[in-house]
């Protein structure tokens, strides 16, 4: 009698754990396309700090995020809550009698391959100036605590998912790219520009040492996106799963156009650095509604969040801050459209759904803007946050690892 | 009582949705190929049209490839038939009312994951000469008519599958391998041959700028192609699945040593791209027969497969047929060889089945060769299709991108 | 009434193939990570033996391995047995009257992409100085025979089975890793260190050519190793596959800091290839166990693997046995390190086990070093072993395989 229940189960939780492979080879795509999008100089400092992420989001995750994001009834207020510190198995957590979906070591493991991102997203904005120790330090800070607490506002039943017309976030365009988008912002307007960045000749465009790497990055993201937003249908339920599929590659397809034909009015030339980035906005665009929304929608979103993004770098460079790869354009910009998305297209589009969507936008901007500056200002005053100018020059990788990327090749600096 | 049907349909419709992501990736593998086994400076061109074929795939499949492939009884004939314009859902879309193995919606971005293939061999054999907006075009109109409308003829009950012995093509040595294969050739021929590949003292190597990302190109490709011959099952259907998957890995194992062999008696040298070349001949190979063959046909449809390879390599090289990365030989001989090998060996091995083989095969030609002629033809002596002398020889990427793809190093052109 | 057994048995079998694409992309994972620790001069090399190692893999696995690595009650002893040449399909091969948890084909192929992994390992320690026919001539060996042996001794029911106190070796931290890890060593040993490893003045580091390769290399690993682990479970068994999927995750999490912390203690610096090699580590420690640890357990089963890493790569400098990659220490020091854990933490911690665990790695480390030793031996003192001076010192890649990696770009040497 229960074997068809158990069977069901089985197939969600493969998916879930599936979706969770797919989320972590997204952080090697960010690690290739921050790399790719910076200079061969500081191409080791990158990659360690996209390979120490990861497992620094896995173990804080374990320790306390995990019960910061999902507190239990118990132990949550609608802000805050927090179930203790570790991981404990709760009865049944095998079963369909802890979630119809997967079971709670799924259930851990998807979330916390999430967590990892939030930081990741600053690490490109800050990239090529931030001293390594300092970022370690936000970066445990910020995934351990920030953005758990405010992923608990909705996905762990807080104040935005009690509102009338709750806050409506699928998959984290909010929760998880414009929480990264905050710290970048912060992170890169306190760091300051690069060297060389702005002159009194104008903005000087400091051009990635890899294309090749930065294209990996896009596709091994777009890739891992199936299982982001697959996964967050939270069950292998066919007609959602399937939909979503569609919707996001939709979008990430149209936000390639959307930045190719404004990138080709704007400068007259095919910039595939702008085409990447237009794909990752339609991406990060659609997450936050990528199981209501139809095909036009879709394709709509994910258009205006690739030409939202050409404007977005160009807006960033002109107030004079400078975020190497783009993420502040792609994760904040694009993750406060898509947000917005909500209210004005797909089944939930409507006047009180726009509030709310603006309420959560508002409220994550207010406390990660203002988190990220108190973490940020703090370790500025403190030990310091950016190497010193003959380091930068010089480069990262020699001065903070004792190597090179690339130390058989002859390079140009 | 209905559920243990849903809960298969949920496995079938799960592994489809898989498969889609494996197709999906093998982009980033073709893209890593063709930019492996060509001239760093023309490597950004040839990513950027890589990245921007599948979002055209998905685009134009959306609104008119799907149902020009799959038009239903009421709108098709033998040769050509068209369902409207854009998506719409069927009834009961979602469950196994519409399909045993997957929604509409799986079905439609399983699909649309192959149909940008077609465009993507084509760059190949067109690469490090072709203008951008030429080739676009072309990719535009090969993927959302000449594709379908061939993929009809068999996938979507046309002409080919109602032979009196059907013409059969399991996941596409023809409908999708030789469908680019014979685009490859037109353009290739076309175009004519890069500068300094033919002269008076005879033919010049020019090798590709990164072994790396070729070698890459053809695992990913690899990786996907389980989810393209695995896939073409449509279901999860275990014994047909799993069998598929050891076709087509020995198949491509084969291939390697099929290459390896005949071009160490030909050239006297480990040639790591014959190798690769060989892989892929060989997974090109078993497409058309994998779920009929048995271990040992497998082994020897790869093993030729590889082999030819390396003879097609060499002969359109003697005929002057410059295609920098041999994806004619890849995909239209090992097309051929794969759907001819059905006649040959296997379950439906025979003389009848080798004559419809040969009729899908002839049918192919005549309409891939005749409207890709026809489409390169008309772009050649209108807007023009080959980049000036002057680009050719700087790179297309300083010309066509203003940007290069690796500027921190030094190159030696 | 057979349905939802039937439903279940496609689940399982789903998984384990996906675990089988996952354990596939390992070997592009294995090729970066030994192409990106090496010189460019030595690229084509490293990458011709990591792409036909996993087609030798394939077909010898067909051919023999699979046979002999599971060769049925009636053709085994303890020690050897051998179920005869070939694949042959068995009665109902593909339902769960082969097995619960898949067919016989999805079998054979999860396994053999095993195999090939043994002789991988190899391929990193002795790298940039072996000469190609050699090398291959051991994997077929290697792989063909000594592999499977050991294999069947624990998982085709030999003796490490059958003791009272059966040894533990969970997805492989002895039957692959030391298998390989045996193999490397008397490798590197017989080879002797490449040129200008270990001068009068010390021991010379050897930087490897490209970080952001041997970086993709790890995460791809990392990757793979949810399918390598996960798929050791053998069955879609939600509670056990997602348990394993934490175990390893946070193995790998802790073997990234051990290896940080250690490496930072003795070099004062953040070495960004011990990182890499720390999660590796902690990946091979927890292997073995993956099924038996608990959360904690796991941390810090990964923390001291990554720490043993950074202590036997200097070990190994100092008796110059000259590893490029690291080989041993990840697979060998930390296989052993990984099936001890099983006696000392988890489920089965005890003094019987600990017992039952050094039989078996004294077993292996016996047959394994003298196998190793008479292939390794046996072809030296023939046909030879190692390239000449003059080739080692132009590279492989320009003497064995005719061409260069990156043909475009000025190198240093």
């Amino acid at each position: 009698m229960q074997e068809p229940v158990q069977d069901l189960f089985t197939v969600n939780n493969l998916w879930m754990m599936i979706a969770t492979i797919l989320v972590f080879i997204m952080h090697l795509g960010f690690a290739t396309l921050e790399a790719g999008l910076t200079r061969s100089k500081n191409t080791v400092n990158i990659l360690f700090k996209n390979t120490i992420i990861p497992a620094i989001g896995l173990l804080t995750y374990a320790l306390v995020g995990f019960n910061l994001m999902y507190p239990g009834a118990d132990f949550a207020g609608s802000f805050f809550g927090f179930g203790g510190l570790g991981l404990s198995l709760p009865e049944g957590w095998d079963s369909s009698n802890y979630n119809a979906g997967y079971t709670y070591f799924t259930d851990f493991i998807f979330q916390a391959m999430f967590a990892a991102t939030a930081a990741t997203i600053v690490s490109g904005a800050v990239a090529e100036r931030i001293k390594l120790g300092p970022f370690i330090t936000f970066s445990i800070l910020y995934v351990a605590f920030i953005y758990p607490i405010v992923g608990m506002w909705k996905w762990g039943g807080g104040f935005l998912n009690t509102l009338e017309t709750p806050f409506y976030d699928f998959a984290g365009s909010t929760i998880v790219h414009s929480v990264g988008g905050w710290g970048a912002l912060v992170g890169a307007y306190l760091l300051g520009p690069r060297i060389g960045k702005y002159t009194a000749q104008g903005m000087k465009a400091i051009p990635g040492h890899s294309i090749p790497m930065a294209t990996m990055g896009v596709f091994l993201l777009w890739f891992g996106w199936f299982g982001f937003n697959g996964g967050s249908v939270l069950s292998a339920s066919p007609g959602l799963v399937s939909k979503v599929f569609v919707t996001t590659s939709l979008a990430a397809a149209a936000g390639a156009f959307g930045a190719l034909i404004v990138s080709y009015i704007k400068f007259k030339t095919y910039d595939i650095t702008m085409v990447l980035n237009g794909i990752l906005a339609g991406l990060v665009g659609i997450t936050a509604g990528a199981d209501q929304m139809g095909i036009l929608d879709s394709i709509i979103i994910g258009f205006i969040g690739g030409g939202l993004v050409v404007f977005g770098v160009v807006l960033f460079d002109k107030i004079k801050i400078d975020d190497p790869v783009g993420a502040i354009s792609v994760h904040l910009v694009g993750g406060i459209w898509g947000t917005l998305a909500v209210g004005l297209f797909g089944d939930l589009a409507g006047m009180s759904q726009v509030i709310s969507q603006l309420i959560g936008i508002g409220a994550t901007a207010v406390f990660c803007f203002g988190t990220a500056w108190l973490i940020f200002f703090t370790i500025k005053k403190t030990i310091g946050i950016r190497v010193d100018e003959k380091e930068e020059v010089e480069g990262l990788d020699i001065n903070e690892h004792s190597m090179r990327a690339y130390p058989d090749f002859m390079t140009k600096d």
